[in-house]
């Protein structure tokens, strides 16, 4: 059983904050900033251009991208970190239109993250006016899956009400229509267990900021089915993901796996935050997690359900259709969440009126909880958010 | 007139190194450790999310943006960082071609860096087999200006030699043409006076861990000239690049200006650092550096040709006609280079025969290139690089 008061322990929270946004931005693992000084002054500062290979930083985008295969399901060698998530998706959607060169639709639903929706809107342009963007609401998606979809492209957890998609069923029902998957892994990685080989998933991608805890802006993740890796070609097509990066070659010869999903130079500095943050899942097991998250979310329904009667509960009432997330719907939730947080309770808000808390059990323990229902409580009965400061900033943003 | 012993302070070099590959990685700005100590504990640590607003995380690819900008003669407000330079190549590439719809060649050289090639011919095969990456020699490329060309795309400074291209008569002979210009500046920006505004470039980009010091994995800049940059369609197609990325609309909406060209979330780590690195140019004058590199550059090709009769220069001789770079031709370049490293001086080698020496006066003196003469005389002249050590290394490499 993994020890959370031990986990908690390994991250700085800033006093008399209950942070419940790590879906948002992961907080800061204490252990990070030493590496950084480490990789900054020993490594760039002493090893300078010889860092790459001494140093390994030449290999840390597959061998980070490994500890992430463990939470997520995948065959070692098979992930591999780099650029942002929107690059990730455009890699992947373009890879797998070229799979299914008959077909010219990308399904997905309008509960998709927008980033993942505009790079498809923006591929489809690129390729030409035959090519489709097709969105349908979560629930049509199944009934959605025709013989003109070429991709179905999802995030499993709604970044809005945290509602999970099947993702086994529906790759496997994707798949029975000659459809490529692409799964957008952003709130699940870390948060749940994912099992992209159990689920036979084609691609999946996802950020590390969120429950990866990697800083701002840290890098991305794309996976590659084995079956499909050695023949997958990269449009974005950079010499890291050449086969001989160091022979300068003018043209280009993909490398071998997932390899060839390299584009530019990596980001090392945002690679050694990641290492670090990397380390607590040493202590930490992902099914422990799980059940600890459901537990968190649980207690904070039934908190804020029975103090707080004019909120209503957006995210699916049962624990395992849920992510690591909770939302409520609240119209005055912009003003609201301003008041939280100036109270130390820092969840966040997704227009026109969600309010969002999410319960990452590596530093939320049930104390957190409990202060969270209670200050809610305060801000809504109370009207703490009926300020004309609170309203006039929910106008400008 | 700049004061060079003072920028060369504000850089931590190691013990007994001459680094002449500050062309590849720039050294560790002493002021970048604490700027990324702050950032992680002050920032990341205390603000979390907020840091978006309060730290100004948000404006940094902006506001960093300009500064570089100033460098490379750019108008306010048009230069934005992000990503990695393959990514900004692909995103220049792009918009260019869709400017020129009636024409499918992308013309470059073969002294192109490879990636800016691969990216190109990627691009071309998603964009269909009427498109075409058309690579002609260096000394080609102005008889080589026809009117199927779309886009002219270029790296000013030869990785290999040095070479500059001449951006103001290329760039305005292309435009008599009808094509579009895109400038990579890997090894101009912070190298050498750059004027992108004058020069009636189109596109520029580049990136910041060579000359500018961002340190590895820093992120690329993009320029987009002020009379194209509300009309370009942004290709990645990014949420940050939307208009208005936190009203979560299901459609894209380009960005005004050059925010279109942002795509996912920014790396605040390597943008922290970067910022320190930008601090040296409060200190320093671009002029005052070109002058200075071609003196250093100038003072290294007379002590080598002087004392080590087997190397031939591969660099032009004229300073003016030269990138900050000098390169020579030697058939154990490779050994020799092994060999030079080992004793402290720290060049680099490109296939086939090709030793290269980055001098960079914010930090590399005449003292650091006589030392380099020194050592390399001694390496090539005793034949100190004829081990089997150093000549298995070149076979495995």
């Amino acid at each position: 059983m993994t020890d959370f008061a031990a986990t908690k322990a390994m991250f700085h929270l800033p006093d008399d904050a209950t942070y419940l946004d790590g879906n948002s931005l992961g907080p800061l693992p204490k252990a990070a900033p030493k590496r950084l000084a480490r990789t900054m002054q020993d490594e760039w500062g002493e090893m300078l251009i010889t860092g790459w290979n001494k140093a390994g930083w030449m290999g840390m985008p597959t061998e980070i991208g490994d500890r992430i295969g463990k939470l997520i399901g995948a065959e070692p060698g098979h992930v591999v970190l780099g650029d942002t998530l929107s690059i990730k998706v455009y890699q992947a959607l373009a890879s797998a239109l070229e799979m299914n060169p008959k077909r010219r639709v990308i399904l997905s639903d309008n509960g998709n993250f927008p980033s993942d929706l505009y790079m498809a809107e923006g591929l489809c342009k690129t390729l030409g006016s035959d090519f489709e963007l097709r969105t349908v609401k979560p629930e049509d998606v199944e009934n959605s899956l025709s013989s003109d979809v070429a991709v179905l492209m999802l995030t499993e957890v709604d970044y809005r009400t945290g509602r999970l998609h099947d993702m086994n069923a529906l790759t496997a029902e994707a798949q029975a229509h000659g459809i490529i998957t692409v799964w957008d892994l952003a709130h699940s990685a870390g948060a749940l267990p994912v099992d992209v080989a159990g689920a036979n998933a084609d691609f999946a991608v996802g950020c590390t900021y969120k429950y990866l805890n990697s800083g701002p802006g840290g890098p991305a993740f794309i996976y590659v089915a084995p079956r499909h890796v050695n023949k997958v070609r990269p449009a974005l097509s950079g010499w890291l993901g050449h086969e001989a990066p160091f022979e300068f070659d003018l043209s280009y010869r993909p490398g071998s796996g997932i390899e060839r999903m390299r584009v530019g130079t990596p980001p090392i500095l945002q690679l050694a935050a990641l290492e670090a943050a990397m380390d607590v899942w040493d202590s930490a097991n992902i099914h422990d997690v799980r059940a600890q998250s459901i537990k968190l979310c649980d207690q904070f329904i039934a908190g804020v359900e029975a103090s707080c009667p004019e909120l209503t509960l957006a995210s699916p009432r049962d624990g395992t259709a849920r992510g690591s997330q909770v939302s409520f719907r609240f119209e005055n939730g912009y003003a609201a969440m301003q008041a939280l947080i100036v109270r130390g309770v820092i969840g966040d808000f997704r227009a026109p009126d969600i309010m969002r808390f999410g319960f990452t059990p590596l530093y939320i323990d049930e104390a957190d909880v409990a202060r969270a229902v209670d200050v809610l409580t305060d801000v809504t009965m109370n009207r703490l958010w009926d300020t004309p400061e609170y309203k006039m900033r929910a106008r400008v943003t």
